[in-house]
């Protein structure tokens, strides 16, 4: 039992309302009675074909610390109703004081390409314990799965050019901006400019410096020759300070003077104005006086978007520094997965599927306890994702009915290659798989893009790829549909 | 001095540049140099008339616990530039293991109503200092003085409704969640369903149940009994998990029986649908049945205009649960703060002004050491702010030169009562003031709304507050940028 104070812990990172369910749980002996939650999303972000899965490691980590500490229970002791009686009664909070997590976790790996209403997580054991942590799960999720799918998005725009990730100053709270560093790496970034990422999680860092080296200094020739002989090993000099073609003409004489003393000027950046025009013109000065190598290094409120239109207006610029837009996610700042109970055991132990319906169809949660199959073509080309129900037995032959429209139905014969993509995480609390590195999953993202066709990747009204549910599946959340709208009218006319 | 190591050391949540800027300034011997650099914002927030300024409390802790812990200096070790030598020598890493801020701060009390181009923080002293800190105040001001600012959009549209803050699953971050919730207290919001920001910040928290309680059950009947008899001082019952109307019935019969029991039903809680229609109806079946007391809440995706547009049609909601879209302020997920040098003391003492210049007028630095005072008319309403340097000296009467316009000149004489905004918070590396609570500075938030025109304060097209620099100031900025574009126009010549 946990009884030390731990000013740290996460373990209160939930809504008020899983706590009061949980309680409710706890008080009608459903504690125990075991449950299933799946984690999913109901459209990709930024209007996009596909997302990129993100977020499951900081989950494991923090579900490894995740213990009510004795601050915890202190501060939920404090907590009143209406009447200015406690919420929670004492046993209760000794319950949560000795809690410790007994769930089995299945997840879509890190960096795998996925689409709305498949479950990127599975959650399944006491519904106690699966409820105190939907928040955590949703807000750990639905941030880096966000950040990593922007990043993918930014960097297939700049066609292999390096894309720096530089939003720190502008993320969303220190760890809106660790996090986004963590996703964008994920995403395909090549770096950040964020130390304190460099140091967690080994991302590569880089920098130089910024308008204010220059404006400490007399001039910005005596600026760029400081910083040369500084750093001679790291230098990309910011070339806007007063005038831009003017700094890059400085650029070039600090270059020259660098290559006399046996080391290379690595490039310029551009962080303001016409990027397009002044790109061109930097790369044929730069060219002109013998610095063909020289990188361009290009920031200034960058996208997807905008990457995509000044490589059209052939922009020389072969280093992408993107911040704020990509960090906040700027078009969408938010993903919208949720987390929905498919079934629940019965006092009998058998697993009954669970709906939640809507007056919007899509908002009408999936049954069961559900698992997603990829099908691939033999040139290992992703082909249709089928989300089936592991409480219905299936057969190789498969159907997979269209979840937006049920008439479209594909076939699948037994032979056909497929991946399950949840894989078991934890086991009874205790994590059974091993974790990738950072690197690993940068590369799984770029494996995965290649599984996919060209106009699902695009950004502009992408091709829809084909999700659906397996006929049985499917049949069971039509049936249960019907019949709770029918319980619901003849309710109403009671 | 520091060599402990310590895994949550902050100290590293800065850009690269900022470090090899500092190294710079180190080898030229200006590490001890006095500089002066402003952290302001070019624009209101949603497109907004004002913003509500935040986040000082954090940036303190931040400082307060400011040290290289020494694996932040093993990790910058390990840092290389493109010859693979390392990018800091030795004595440099030892520098910053034995640094400890000396640093003066001024800064705009939390909660006050503030505009483009006033500085926020001023921060002063070792140039080196400044720097290294630019990143996380940026972070951490940006993001808290954004979500504040659209907390009090959003509750000036609830028109003293209770707004609660429910964005903890869409947060970017964990963090980001925390300072949301803290930062959207400030604004005006009454409480949050984050638990973890009620234990560390003291914000009340709200919560009851999720649709996965009423689906646990196996009628919403049952499901709202339950959650009755095991929290009977906190109910408000979700209506939405089968059909609203029905689920309406069903809390006013589970409310009939906590009256039995000698308890109040608290109210219901609307999810989906058409919330204006839907609240009118329960409205009314809600007063059939005597229970006039009973709150409406009201969530899904909800922010100003919305609750704006559901007053305007007649909504009976009488509490408001705003998630998403304040938390992570999704029309504008970003404030663009900036950190510039105003000015920097020469080998004489003297303080030298500087500016930086751009294509742009509106992204030219000024130059000096600033400060703002707000003027008010006889009945306290404020009328304009000034920003003047305190390098120079001004007098009682003064003239105000617009920042947009140069002809629109505002005079004040000496008898006009003012504030100076920025407030002195750390001499020397010592905090000097006494922190106000949240709620104080919750307060002060609602009372400087008072202080401004609705015209300032309206959504659409809002009044333009005067804010403008003093006249010699402006002056001084004017020949500044003369006198630099001169002198790139020479060069580019020679």
């Amino acid at each position: 039992m946990n009884t030390t104070p731990d000013s740290n812990s996460l373990t209160l990172l939930t809504d008020l309302y899983q706590l009061t369910m949980a309680y409710g749980y706890w008080k009608h002996g459903k504690a125990d009675q075991s449950a299933v939650f799946h984690l999913f999303f109901r459209s990709s972000p930024f209007r996009g074909g596909y997302t990129i899965a993100a977020g499951l490691e900081p989950v494991l980590d923090f579900l490894r610390a995740f213990r009510f500490a004795s601050d915890d229970i202190d501060y939920l002791r404090t907590l009143q109703g209406n009447d200015g009686q406690p919420l929670f009664e004492p046993a209760f909070l000794q319950y949560l004081a000795e809690l410790e997590l007994t769930l089995d976790l299945d997840a879509i790996a890190e960096g795998t390409v996925v689409f709305p209403h498949e479950p990127l997580l599975r959650v399944r054991g006491s519904i106690l314990q699966c409820q105190i942590l939907e928040t955590a799960l949703l807000n750990i999720i639905n941030f880096q799965t966000l950040i990593a799918t922007k990043a993918a998005r930014v960097t297939s725009a700049a066609k292999g050019d390096a894309v720096l990730e530089f939003g720190l100053r502008r993320a969303q709270g220190i760890d809106g901006a660790l996090a986004a560093s963590r996703a964008a790496y994920i995403g395909g970034c090549a770096a950040t400019s964020n130390v304190l990422a460099g140091k967690r999680y080994g991302i590569p860092v880089k920098g130089t410096h910024a308008h204010s080296w220059v404006m400490s200094f007399d001039s910005e020739p005596t600026a760029f020759a400081a910083y040369a002989e500084t750093m001679p090993n790291n230098c990309v000099f910011l070339v806007d300070t007063y005038d831009t073609l003017q700094g890059v003409r400085h650029a070039i004489d600090a270059g020259k003077r660098l290559r006399e003393s046996g080391h290379q000027m690595v490039g310029i950046r551009l962080d303001s104005g016409d990027l397009a025009w002044l790109s061109i013109e930097a790369r044929r000065m730069l060219d002109d006086a013998g610095f063909q190598n020289a990188a361009i290094v290009a920031s200034n409120d960058l996208d997807e978007h905008l990457i995509q239109s000044l490589k059209l207006q052939g922009a020389t610029i072969s280093v992408w520094g993107v911040g704020t837009k990509l960090v906040t996610a700027y078009d969408q700042p938010a993903l919208g997965g949720v987390y929905k109970l498919g079934a629940i055991q019965d006092a009998a132990g058998n697993w009954q599927p669970k709906i939640k319906l809507s007056e919007q169809l899509i908002k009408t949660s999936t049954p069961g306890v559900q698992q997603v199959r990829r099908y691939y073509d033999s040139n290992g080309q992703a082909t249709v994702d089928m989300i089936y129900n592991q409480l219905q037995p299936i057969s190789g032959d498969c159907t997979v009915v269209a979840l937006q429209d049920a008439t479209h139905r594909t076939q699948i014969t037994a032979s056909t290659p497929y991946d399950d993509l949840l894989i078991p995480m934890i086991r009874n609390g205790q994590v059974v798989a091993d974790s990738p590195s950072l690197e690993d999953i940068r590369n799984r993202t770029q494996q995965q893009l290649q599984q996919f066709d060209r106009t699902v990747l695009r950004f502009d009204n992408p091709h829809k790829y084909r999700v659906g549910l397996e006929s049985e599946l499917h049949e069971l959340k039509s049936q249960m549909v019907l019949e709770t709208r029918q319980r619901a009218k003849q309710e109403s006319q009671q």
